[in-house]
């Protein structure tokens, strides 16, 4: 083989992988150094070669991505960072390749950036969650009809209804933390995929990057895909949760509803049109939700291969970076726009009075007033604001009762009191009372809990963080004190 | 309104919501079973229409439902029901809509047939597993190549190859495991969205169905849909590591590959052309995989809609488990394949010995006995085969000598018996003797670390299991009681 | 071989293509008969077989699907057919295998079941944009707010904005039809693959069944994919059209806009809450929506693996059927929904008087009158609504003189009359006269074009609708006088 | 409003647009230019800030995308460009915002840049077909087995096998041609979508940036989002082909098969072993096509929202060209990897005679000699090689005449030669003589139609690329003149 590759290939497939080269080159580093560690420690690299290589190889740690020359031309990125060193060090280069593929280098790279990505989601997705139960306890006794298929249904707050999209959040919040200790599990010592014969403490391996834990089987070690895959659902699945917040929001951000309005900052003006004020972060959220669904679609869509092809891996190492930074900063958006929401408690009241989401509680009360099945008290409440839908808010205790003389033949007289407690929209929130109910306070519990579970899971994060920051650091300071012995 | 429903509206909405009927018949039965015990536990039914309400809906639980009248023209299947038990007992069925929308009955079904579904998922996913360990065992000697880009790569064993799918089988049936117990929540009191008035004791609810208890809020309970997506994710991802073992067989079962031979009841012939015996199982497998991705995807779009419509829902009830239904045949196939199949020890072998898969191992010797760095060794290799490819089971201590002396100008001369050691494959599978290494000791830990952890996630099936039929046989027989006191 | 599948591949792969008995069996019957004609005609086939064979299939042709006992056990449909024929007349029943696979008859049945579908579905489009120009025509002065985020823009008629939706399913129809000639083309005769050395007239064959060709190469025409995943991403698109219009149309519908009501037959009532009226069918077409995204990813996905593999079709032959009857369905479910929506124009226009939707064209007055830059214009109308929301509809030309005085220094002063027919939205809005505008006359000159467009589509329909109709009954003639002969 | 978006919406939208900078700043250029054009040549524009406006805009059109200050705090692209020229023109900038919303003048540059994409896919589809006849024509008679299941089938050429990839891609060009005149449509002139008071010649506005029309109804114009997912379809569907190419010459370059060699710089080599030449090409293709079926199932996602939300097309921009690029880099990596293949005619050879892929043959032989049906036929000849399945060599009209005695009670017996010819892989083929059959003749017909075909596609790719070339040139040249007056 010549090594020259066709310009084709070169086009289509090497510039690809060297488009990652921001995403992975501080990661390509720690693996490098971590490899470079390995060989001087188990004394496969001479000493003569152990200062140059680390120093080099710290050098080149200590630039950015482009300062570095990730060129196609040299193949994918292990090539460009083996030309960079041989430019500088010369044949010493070639120790790096000593008992590991350059595919092994580069998914431990990947994995290095994406565990990272994954605790900053999570903070995001917690974060998401604290805002909206903060913004919900503003308005736990906010008063406004909920809705189904977008016709008012029966009397609930602002507060549990934005609060439904919390435990949503924190159970993709979940999701990643569990899926945190299969992306944060190490493929080193794989060798071609049937084990090295020269690196076998794996484990230790593993630990100085900062790993939980070596992947055990050498071969799933080197090829295993699952982990990113699902990794990419909860990524997609919290941003359908924001999907829905934004289709919310924007119907009851229009002047027709006039629930809420976003904050400035959020909106944008129209460069034609001077009275717009266009809610454009709750575009950006849908957009990006869809945007994300290819993602996890394509992800599977390319899994779909022999094993051990590297097209199972080398088109994730970038998508999925990519698809996680997405998700993590449309989260913040959606957490900003949650917070900075202004509602109008006014305009929700009165949409609420000019409806009838007191009709089931009237037809419960006259069940069990009247000992009747609730398909034929449901037809009563029916049949009294049938004849004139403006009666709703007229509608009294003759009313009920002519009806069910009416439906069933017998006046069933309701005392007006009665009758008034039942319509009151803000009662009968109160009367939900139950496990997660809109009654303050059911609400008020709820929002504790997610609090304290936002909480720990944000503690949870902080840890990890910790580890692999710790761990990070250690890795540069043996590297330093290698290269100077 | 009428109630009549345009003929269009029944052909694309109900019909559609109806060919669910087979998949939620049972459930929907133990849902209203449980229902209305509740009622009669909380006297909201009086005892009259206890007994008649009771009986009916006993009667309505021992048909099957292709003996009960689904039709689309009644409206979904909720109607369906309401229409049977009004035309056996009247006006009393109308209790059954006490304090529960009919989607509150529905996703209460939904999530019964999706949880058996899921341990049925479980199971098969470990049995997978199992057999692989079993196979793997058999051929923990068997060597044969490796392959990466279908290109020889280094020696293996048959064993390490096919093992190394038995782990992200197990991972996706921890992860169903992991959402089981969101599927296995219960939706029940959740009223309009807003919570119940009359049904307040949540738990108490869930527990009656088998349910590990409450979604707590109680708009969350009613509209949530991220586990859904999750447990379809996990059968998508279950089904993509049988792709890669059926793309794999496919190729190792041709006559040119010769390795392995599906079992008879796993091929078609064909009716045109006598000599064909086609592993068509594995294009079951693949075929599905991708009908599977489509569905992950789907369920992903459909979800993209405003939050609290109906749409977020009706299009899972059938979907998911007709989906999770074909997962668990592909899986429970796979397994069958797996465990009959036929391999050719002597093929696998004499495809080895006409490739050149020793010779990392061989640079890594010279690297190491020549303390010389590994792209320099990797060149004298490269030097030593090149003129002539045949020329590689003639590859002797000479050869290489003559090859260093060009490469580096150093004649590198290696003992005969040193480099016959590194030229033995099976030798070299032998000093993969690290973790999850090809070496037999290794495998023999790992397939052991493999068949426990399946029989753990087993026993955990066993233990949902027994719950929820012990529930299920409790609420029936409580039912029993309470039709005839 | 034994010929006996295993029982797990009766569960997967037998059981899911017998499934497509329904969708296929009438097809196969014209494939049948015409392979046996073929032979007839060809003297492959004995006289004394000739009479035997055609005799049985025209009596299978005569059964209904399920009068046949389709079944998995037999392997796919193919199988069970020749289980029947060979139950009735023995060996002569294995004269249809002469010169075909079983492949080729069943995907020649798929084509014969998929053109006719797509016949429907081209119908169901051009139906749907009939009802919107119809439904438009009606509207074609009824002045609304035109919305970009739900934000009032700038007013239009509602005539405009649902024709909108015409031209997309127009184009989406025409797609089809250009697929047409893809689908309606005959892979008879390919052999295995390689060619036919006994059926060589391969443009005859295929016009006796009704296409309109041969499909040339017969390796591509036994395996081409292609044209299924067009024909599913044209349906798939026809549905996003409606998807939107579902979208629009609910938020429309909800007591806060009142701009329309659905026909009651789309809606359905809620069991609960006696006031509700949901508009059902818009969840309907939004979750068919995303089912067909589902479809078309999967569809893809299914077809990537190599070429010459059963799953590259069978996972097909009943997917996209299922599919395009699906989006057929819904496709008529939006034509009613249209063509029964009750507009209320009132609301519309009082939507439009509480908005300042005239501000663009009021900024452009004053470019012209003022020579100014339209940035500059822009500013100044800004400035005259800021301090007072509510002034805009007390705007006169004090206001804006006040304004530009303010904002560029000089008082711009318009005289009374010019400001007020800037202000009047039906001046304003017949002031788009351009092509595709919403004045009246160019919205009657479009919706007279989109009528046409329609009227000619489905003429073109019809024409291929007789051509088949003519074929296939031919071909029933043709094989009673040779079954009797 | 201030105007000032927050931070969390600059990272997760703002910043998302600007990135499409490089995409699309040549087309701004060019719909800004026409735009200011439109407004001089209609007075709009007064004269002295005709010079001062298109000398900015001129000035702009000559910087690369890069040298533009395309900075996320702007806002999106339109913004940053106000802001440039507004730096340097002052307030004559905001003369460019007359009768054209910011959406406006992106939707007409993402058209003028896509539309030329397509032009270049098309090549490169046409190019493939190209390769691909070429290459099939060196090898019309280069024997080898057609495969299906991967199990030998019949004979056939390499020449047959490969062309049939070619019309697939001639199908998905032919599609892309047919989607270009919907691509290659103005929507300018559409104000706000309802149509614009002040630019009225929409055709005119059209031909002028090269459009074939306009688009004609002008909400539809602004909002249209279906041909871009069939545009990506096609473009999928191009890859899906290209894939199985890819996947079948993996299985073929394999040491095991032995049928094909990649060119060198089709592969690369592996740094740890030096013994791979692996096709590294091939997993490009492979993996590039499953990105592109996530981003169409992407696409479609991100349409599933309401009608005239940004969200409609701001995700589109930048995610259509980049997959159109990707596609036509991969188009044009296939095109090279089929123009270096090396063919290994002896290994090929070798292959079809160790099968026995002449039996269907032979069955056919006896079902016309002994005038039995197919079937029977199909029995004996199993029964004439299966007691010693490497007798297959030695089949001689002895062994037919003992396995038909066996099988039907009458030997059978055929004359050598006649047995001979039809064991003779070579007139097997030959026999293939119909329409796209195998035979050296049929195949070149075919061939010859191909590259035919694929002439006239080119030629019709060269007439749009002139026209629109012209028109881009006119309008610079128009603007200059303007400029300058």
């Amino acid at each position: 083989m010549t090594g020259v590759p066709a310009e084709e290939l070169v086009a289509a497939g090497y510039a690809w992988e060297v488009a990652d080269a921001p995403l992975l080159h501080d990661s390509l580093n720690l693996a490098d150094l971590a490899h470079a560690v390995e060989l001087a420690d188990r004394t496969v690299l001479p000493d003569r070669a152990r200062q140059t290589l680390l120093g080099a190889l710290l050098d080149l740690a200590s630039l950015p991505s482009d300062a570095v020359d990730y060129h196609p031309e040299h193949g994918e990125l292990y090539a460009s960072r083996e030309h960079h060193l041989a430019a500088r060090i010369g044949s010493e280069a070639g120790w790096l390749r000593a008992g590991r593929t350059r595919r092994e280098a580069v998914r431990i790279a990947f994995r290095i950036t994406v565990r990272r990505q994954m605790l900053d989601l999570i903070d995001a997705g917690v974060g998401l969650a604290t805002a909206i139960a903060e913004q919900a306890e503003r308005h736990i006794s906010t008063v406004m009809p909920d809705y189904t298929y977008l016709q008012q249904a029966q009397p609930t707050t602002f507060g549990h209804f934005l609060s439904s999209f919390a435990d949503p959040a924190l159970r993709d919040a979940e999701r990643l933390l569990a899926e945190y200790r299969h992306i944060n599990a190490s493929p080193a010592g794989s060798g071609a995929a049937n084990g090295s014969r020269i690196l076998d403490d794996r484990d230790a391996t593993a630990r100085v990057l900062g790993f939980d834990g070596a992947v055990e089987h050498t071969r799933d070690a080197m090829w295993q895909t699952d982990p990113f895959l699902h990794v990419l659902t909860a990524a997609t699945s919290l941003l359908l949760t924001q999907d829905k917040v934004a289709e919310d929001l924007e119907i009851f951000a229009s002047a027709e509803f006039g629930f809420v309005k976003l904050g400035d900052g959020h909106c944008r003006p129209s460069i034609l049109m001077p009275q717009k004020r266009n809610p454009y972060a709750l575009a950006v959220i849908r957009g990006s939700t869809g945007v994300l669904i290819g993602r996890m679609a394509g992800q599977a869509a390319v899994m779909k291969t022999p094993s051990a092809r590297s097209d199972n891996l080398i088109y994730s190492y970038g998508e999925l970076p990519r698809a996680l930074d997405l998700a993590c900063r449309v989260t913040r958006l959606t957490t900003a726009v949650v917070r900075d929401l202004a509602v109008d408690a006014e305009r929700m009241r009165s949409a609420l009075e000019s409806g009838f989401t007191q009709a089931a509680d009237l037809a419960e009360l006259l069940m069990e007033r009247f000992a009747t099945d609730y398909r034929t008290a449901h037809r009563v409440v029916q049949h009294a604001v049938r004849p004139n839908e403006d009666a709703r808010s007229a509608l009294d205790a003759e009313t009920v009762a002519r009806a069910s003389a009416d439906v069933v033949g017998v006046p069933w007289r309701l005392d007006d009191a009665e009758l008034d407690t039942i319509l009151d929209p803000r009662a009968l929130v109160n009367s939900r009372t139950a496990l997660g109910g809109a009654a303050p306070g059911s609400m008020a519990a709820t929002l504790a809990r997610i609090r304290q579970r936002a909480g720990e899971l944000g503690a949870e994060v902080e840890i990890r963080r910790h580890a692999i920051d710790a761990a990070e650091t250690a890795l540069r300071v043996r590297a330093s004190e290698l290269a100077q012995r």
